[in-house]
């Protein structure tokens, strides 16, 4: 693998799955794979969840494991040629990056959205030249646009409580039946698939849509019946939320789920780009609570965190024994693992 | 060991020096121990020598080690309940503490003093939510009250410097004659105790009473004479000082020394709360000098570091061949080696 | 090796070519040389290129790294005797630095020029502390003054190309032939030496003379024609300069070179004291494009990076088939891997 952006890049899922519970169930068996090999992680903007869940992967694998800080304010590339670099950009891209390929074998970049001009977010300018440039695989830590560690994370997260759920089973035990998931797999073909709905919930601030993002582009992959609820206006960008059907009654979208997903993101702007990256509904009936849980097919409660309670959910919804937001945090670790051994395995 | 807090977490403290010896022997000896575990060490607070020498004892063990720096005022978590999180707090501590443990197998946490609350400091909120949330060993690299890791050390120092004094040999070569210290042990009862003075010195500015905390709590624990003196309204806390004796006059402490150890703290607030984290004394004869150290017993001479000069101590007596303040620090990497050692054996 | 300064500290040159071609042929050939050592790296300034190289170089060594970055604002370490610490210095050097020593077996230090006073730089004030009080061997990841690991990469790389020129055959695959490079080899004395010329270029700001300082030290070392060439009052320190031959007129200096070596730096304060640090001269003819190159021997173009394009040189010539900087900063992880192989050989 030399690219991790899109749900493709990992290929079969089913694959993919068996090799997320078979490192879950053993994380040092493929330490000789990172032996000697360096993975340089590049942070344009703040991690908890990424920084450390990506570090102890490499080093599960046996990996070594150099963290940048970049501040984004400070690392004024140089983009263009012809232009006389007299002012703020002390470095031109095309030294930066080739540059920082040559100490590692494995990158992987953090840059938010900056939210100044969708075209430039949405094309991912910034990954795309460490993509173009570097001369290494390159993985993404979130982007403008995705964040499929964390999608990665929440699909082996549903998986198991599925599988849990289904056989009172760990996922470990169930071995060649495993998987609902991969749609290539056709197994299973007799299990309810089930219902994981992606809420859109009220926060203060204006956030990304990388997390949403991912999150409906590794669903519509997924052998799971996928349901899109936002306030009109947050549509999500087409090539990530494809067909998936949308329902703008958020209490009808919670009928019977399996499975829900809280996230707050701005306006996508793909009705009206000119709100792009604005907050544009603060209603705070979408609040995650009790009252919508009930109508649930006693639904686990995800989010990929930090969350900030009595906005995106209530206390007892976040605290109660379908909540699963702390194992899934914890599959953070498995999803970076399956991808750097991934990467390892292809240099 | 689970905790590492208090004095009387690392037990039998005749046998946590003799641990500690033996890795001074040999620092690379419990290698194996370490493999495949992490560490994650928060600093909510600057450092040098506990960043430094804790990640060092923990390489020595062979594990891996997760540097984590939070600016304190930029972590803002929510720890009450029902609080709608609309303003600048975007985590809830029962998110964010749980999910750090997620990554990791053992947790170090620096966070001082605030000195906006005398309570709030002294009920180590920060520490406890950390032992309490985590799910994971917890040990303290100075927090609002405590400094643990450096009381062991110079606990650690004590023994080796008393120890050559007496026979002229180094600790390692006493074998199971060890330890004045550990009034456990019962050994050596003929040997002097040696006579320990914290003493308090002026400082410029506000400096919390971790390590005098720390210290007294280790002294009163240890086979040694310990006397505290420092000017009035200085008392330190009950819960750390005990009944060691108090001596207002200085000079009068220091007759027939054996160590001195000096350290300015602020007010504890313990007779006069409104006056805690305060600067209440600037006399400039407390600084230690060669007049002072002439009434001693040719005392070696300590302090935790950093120093300033001729505020604590004159050049002269710290330059001398009996100030020990390098040697003590140096141990820092060794009482963290058997903490982390402890930890480990208790996964 | 003790100190890693001047070119001197490397001794004989083709040994030391020969190493580094060693090292470079297989990364991990001498990984048990580093077990169990421990490089502490403090940045007083900002690095990528040198923080990542040396970092890869540790690793390859099988050494444990330690970074500590170091606001240079908040480092305020007392130096004098005396002195009551009652301001902003919170530590003396005399504690600060030998406390640093304990906890690592090699330190490498980067602290740029101030520019305050010309005498301070030139008389490397805090590097030379850490030589005498750290206990440790110091090697210098640019200082006010020089950048060795930058110049012994560039006479490395040198070395390759000009090989390659020659024999159109890889450096390891010449054996004992090995080296034009090495003024004591004697060998190969009827191949022409290669003319490698230092340029001076415009830049819009104040930079050191470190790494211009560097590369005319080894040059003069090396067994090539060195030329330097720049505007008046550009004349470099004769420490390092030494008696290498000055040209003012750039395109005379550029006839028949086989390397172009652009650099900006401020001026020395040789000639005229008052100027040091300042920029005396924004000429933008100096700019190296395809007019200077087309007077050269089908030279290869060199930097340091980070580059400022079309001040220091065109894109035409960056981007040609004889502009080498991104070897040449790939070979910053071989040269530090050396000097951290001596260092580790020596302790």
């Amino acid at each position: 693998m030399k690219v991790f952006q899109h749900v493709s890049d990992i290929g079969d899922l089913k694959v993919a799955m068996q090799e997320a519970f078979e490192i879950k169930e053993d994380r040092f068996k493929f330490q000789t794979l990172g032996k000697n090999k360096t993975v340089l992680l590049i942070f344009f903007n703040n991690s908890l969840r990424t920084r450390l869940s990506t570090q102890k992967a490499a080093m599960n694998l046996g990996m070594n494991v150099i963290v940048l800080d970049v501040n984004q304010g400070a690392w004024k590339l140089e983009t263009e040629r012809g232009v006389i670099m007299d002012g703020d950009k002390s470095e031109h891209l095309l030294e930066a990056i080739p540059v920082m390929g040559c100490y590692c074998d494995i990158i992987g970049v953090r840059s938010f959205a900056r939210f100044e001009n969708r075209q430039d977010d949405y094309e991912e300018k910034i990954l795309n030249q460490f993509i173009k440039y570097s001369g290494r695989p390159v993985f993404f830590m979130e982007s403008a646009t995705v964040h499929p560690l964390q999608a990665f994370a929440d699909l082996i997260t549903i998986e198991e409580y599925w599988t849990k759920r289904h056989f009172n089973e760990d996922v470990n035990d169930k071995g060649d039946e495993l998987s609902f998931i991969g749609k290539e797999s056709g197994l299973l073909s007799s299990v309810k698939k089930p219902k994981v709905v992606l809420t859109w919930a009220p926060h203060p601030k204006a956030l990304p849509q990388a997390v949403p993002n991912s999150f409906a582009e590794w669903m519509n992959a997924a052998n799971v019946d996928f349901v899109v609820t936002h306030p009109e206006g947050y549509e999500l960008d087409p090539q990530f939320v494809g067909n998936a059907r949308v329902e703008y009654d958020q209490m009808k979208a919670f009928e019977d789920a399996d499975f829900i997903y809280a996230k707050n993101w701005s306006c996508p702007g793909v009705t009206r780009p000119e709100d792009y990256g604005k907050v544009i509904c603060k209603d705070m009936s979408w609040t995650v609570d009790a009252k919508h849980m009930a109508v649930t097919n006693n639904a686990f409660f995800m989010h990929c965190l930090p969350v900030r309670r009595n906005m995106i959910v209530s206390d007892d919804v976040i605290e109660s024994p379908t909540s699963i937001v702390i194992p899934e945090a914890a599959n953070r670790e498995i999803s970076a693992q399956v991808v750097l051994k991934r990467m390892l395995e292809s240099l």
